[in-house]
């Protein structure tokens, strides 16, 4: 089987497995006071920046967003969010389990814009409706489009007039980060974010997610909340391990690179045997639109994900490169179509 | 000034403020166990029919919602709304305070249809996403418009084919019963839906509201969850005596008749002078569209809800007629138009 | 009957139904923006001191207590209170409902003390544990004790000490500040409390609790927190014209002043029959210890409360005026046991 | 350093860490869909008996135990635990902050007994209270101790008795199950539990949970509640493996035995040197009492935790033992006092 299923049906790098391996066998301390917290923690800070406030390490995806969500707003507030984004339609309401409205706004590509912000803004203006407070994006995003520095400056502008947050959901950073059309690093992210992640889980590590918090305010107290959501690991090296082996010696882009590089070789493959997609391949999942039968015959030999099925005979799927995708995978993909 | 803001400016018609002013002397128990609560819940049962499971009062409408909400649903459920539902938009995050998404669909006239509910349905297929559960609608919806029972009938088909409970909420019952294009019965309603309220407040009460629940699943330990949501009254005769006497002798429907009569006096009389509407008008909330100019004008003499600003030079603006609205209310607000 | 149940049993004491008489009939702004929500606020500021930030009013003590809680804490902080209050034992959780522990701490009396404050906080110190932050009181106390402003004063200074609020349940304060024990005035109060509420349901109001903010930033958005916990009555003047009436003129502590005066009568009777209490009386709630066999008596007469069935063939049964009891309904208690 | 202080500080056991690592480079179905994960269930399944109605794997406990509190009880429901139980104290209010009550019994011994939990049934039997609907208990217990099946046995009868679950947190099962005065096995606990779970992190794994439930019901949509609540692990294989090498061939209960085989060796050398205990040593936890003196001497060359500081110039630490424990560090540790 072929598999461009999703960009997590896999381990670790093996770089970031036998880091993992080798705390294994000592003693540590836990909950994320360990010495290699402490120094992937300054690692990370190396790379994005003196102002971070905070480095926390939390086990997955999910978990890391209702965590954040919860800690960074009272009661009333609301989170902004596109109404495909991850925390809108894909975490079975792990948000509003914590009492937070997420207020949708339509997007076709996954993103959203400083016009959209200023219309949710207008609009809740009582103490009938909630009070808008964090703007959630992620990069990329779910169907796999890319913020470039002019449109997340333009966000970051938007909220500092009306006194938002910004929190950007790095699920998939290390494909964001090496998209053609990206222009933005680390320290970027850091100077126009409130709060980001560095995804672990579907980029190379096990498993694992670092929420950098560069407002100080939002970090106070981010370990009580951590502990009431679940998400204050007990073994906190086993996290910290993994983070430091994989954004040393820039690994974490080189993998983000590869499955880039991956996903356009396929993108380009299906354009040139007449296909289209429902969005413009940036990053390392791409959307082609196969026939009805054209899907059934992929069926044996490719694991994918039906994205939709349309009415016309035709259906959308995902197809997903991630680190450990292989040339052969592609190259046996496009055989098939 | 000519008061047509609301349908809650006023307190109760006279019969049930004398109605409180009698319990008011006299010494009764209380968290709705006194009697007149019983004989209130018997009268109900005669209206709506020997289906019901149960009968509750709550002092007001979000509180009411909440409570049911939380009542009817396991935490990772969900209820289905028009995007212009009073718990989509105006109480502030009720609902998701309990923990509860709402999945809000669009909608052009505060309606909501079975095809939407299947397309909710159809797309919510995995434990990623939360689990639909509860159908809310409000008739008369926030625009003002009505269901039939035929729309009704529909809804609730659809609801027993997926398992969905469905909710009415009725803060403007009496409004929406007592409309030129309601054909429903209170009994209809019983055989309907699986919970629906009377709504008090906006219908003649001082306050409150009567929950009536016909699903007896739905009503077992529903005393507890009042009582966690800050909705279990202490003196419960204070409700159960109004709801006695709003009900009584067709008061209630009387009432709504009043206030839908004045409404389409005053539409008609607005249509007569060559104005439009939002939506048509079909209850006693009418949304008539004026001139920036006009609408500047009648500040000084009219208490109205300004209902959206255009950028064509005109607003829409909301009148409400209540049980209280007088003839001359009506005629003077056509003069100045 | 004799009706000694509880001191919720009667509607609003004749001055201040009056007053709601007189709003009924006139049309007022809602949701807190009428002009006499506007001057009972200045009323309230009048009597507690400038220093006031904020005055609202709930229709009941459970919403009370949930919302003031709710908006007064973060998520991962809780509340300290005596094993014996309202919120830990007699609100069926609606403080946890909203995500807050409570920490109960062991209290024969109803009250607690510095050295039990010290206690918690010295416990709590790791984010392993729930960070305390509000202490909750209420006087008069469950059991009927009340605070003098030495005891309130020295909770106050631990509360500084230690950067908690300290919110007072004033469910049944005109009985506390009448009580002979008492040393407090309203400006005590406002002086030593973060928050405190005056009592409208059990103390001659028809319903209704009036909360009083002094510290500022608890009364930052709090309409929000009220409206999300449906406690943002529609129809505001019907609680601020009832405020306005009780606080009038001193009826409020005067209604309290001759319910507690019943309460020591009935208590002296009690005591010159041979009966012994469970707490010393010290304000409208009197815990007498009857035998099976006397209490069973009392059943075909009296309504009353059993606080605590004994294993030595006896029992504690509360007994509580209110400013609707009369001398005749004491002395026709008393010549029955 | 002498590493006492935790049964968390290492890694996985050798086996473990080597299924890990062979699952680590193939591609494997995610959110608990693999094949390994149906294995590991169906292996479970035979160890505890075909009554099992659903196997889970949690990434850490406290997630269990908010996750199997969520799903469990309606919201007005609240669980029994003593008030040493990890829900009660260490978890930062993680099943408050969904919504639910704990109700705390005094233990001296960190264990609960039926007279208890009927006295809690006796008290609370009114809708102003709480629901007791889950028993918690853990096996072992915080303080080291260790239920038998006669005890075990009891409460499920009382359970019965009042409709209520019986939950049991197995954090430290390997160290209960292969304690001395242990009588059950897996079987029995799938008899007498509705749900309990086998630890990982604290008994071999390099971390995980297995929740095994034994009640249908509360098996249903559970995988909604893991997900709402960040606790479906996206790479459900890394649990998976870890518990199928971790059950297979007893692993597990060997090393627990070894860790009560390490406890006991220095319990019995502390015992010998005169010292006492504050609990009898019953598995890997003891709870010796030392001087101040005396501890402040360890601190150079043990890591321990600090249990309770006395005023009599004593001290009780907490000395854990586990899987990883060798007699080295016994031996080493008895030298020092």
């Amino acid at each position: 089987m072929i598999f461009l299923k999703n960009d997590y049906g896999r381990g670790a790098h093996e770089n970031v497995f036998r880091a993992l391996e080798k705390v294994n066998y000592e003693y540590h301390d836990s909950y994320g006071d360990d010495d290699i917290c402490m120094e992937a923690r300054e690692f990370i800070r190396g790379i994005v920046g003196p102002g971070v406030a905070g480095v926390h390490f939390i086990h997955g995806g999910t978990a890391t967003n209702k965590t954040c969500l919860a800690a960074f707003m009272r009661p009333y507030e609301a989170a902004v969010a596109a109404d495909s984004g991850h925390i809108s339609v894909h975490e079975t309401g792990a948000v509003e389990a914590t009492g937070h409205k997420i207020i949708e706004v339509p997007s076709d590509d996954g993103k959203i814009t400083p016009d959209q912000i200023e219309e949710v803004i207008e609009v809740h203006n009582m103490s009938q409706m909630v009070l808008p407070r964090v703007v959630y994006i992620s990069d990329t995003t779910e169907p796999g489009t890319v913020y470039t520095k002019a449109e997340l400056t333009a966000l970051r502008e938007c909220c500092d007039r009306h006194d938002l947050y910004l929190y950007l959901d790095g699920a998939r950073l290390a494909y964001a980060l090496t998209a053609p059309k990206n222009d933005m690093t680390y320290k970027d992210l850091g100077e126009l974010c409130d709060a980001f992640y560095f995804g672990g889980t579907k980029c190379g590590a096990l498993f694992g997610e670092a929420v950098v918090i560069m407002n100080e305010k939002l970090n106070e107290n981010f370990a009580f909340v951590m502990r009431q959501n679940g998400s204050l690991f007990a073994k906190g090296v086993l996290l910290s391990s993994q983070f430091r082996a994989l954004l040393e010696d820039d690994l974490y882009l080189r993998l983000g690179k590869k499955a880039n590089d991956m996903a356009f070789r396929l993108a380009d493959g299906i354009t040139a045997r007449g296909y289209d997609f429902a969005y413009t391949p940036e990053s390392n999942q791409i959307f082609p639109i196969f026939s009805d039968k054209k899907v059934g015959e992929l069926d044996r030999d490719v694991m994918y994900t039906l994205w939709e099925k349309r009415h016309d005979g035709t259906q959308v799927i995902r197809l997903v490169t991630s680190w450990a995708t292989e040339e052969k995978d592609v190259d046996d993909f496009l055989e098939l179509i």
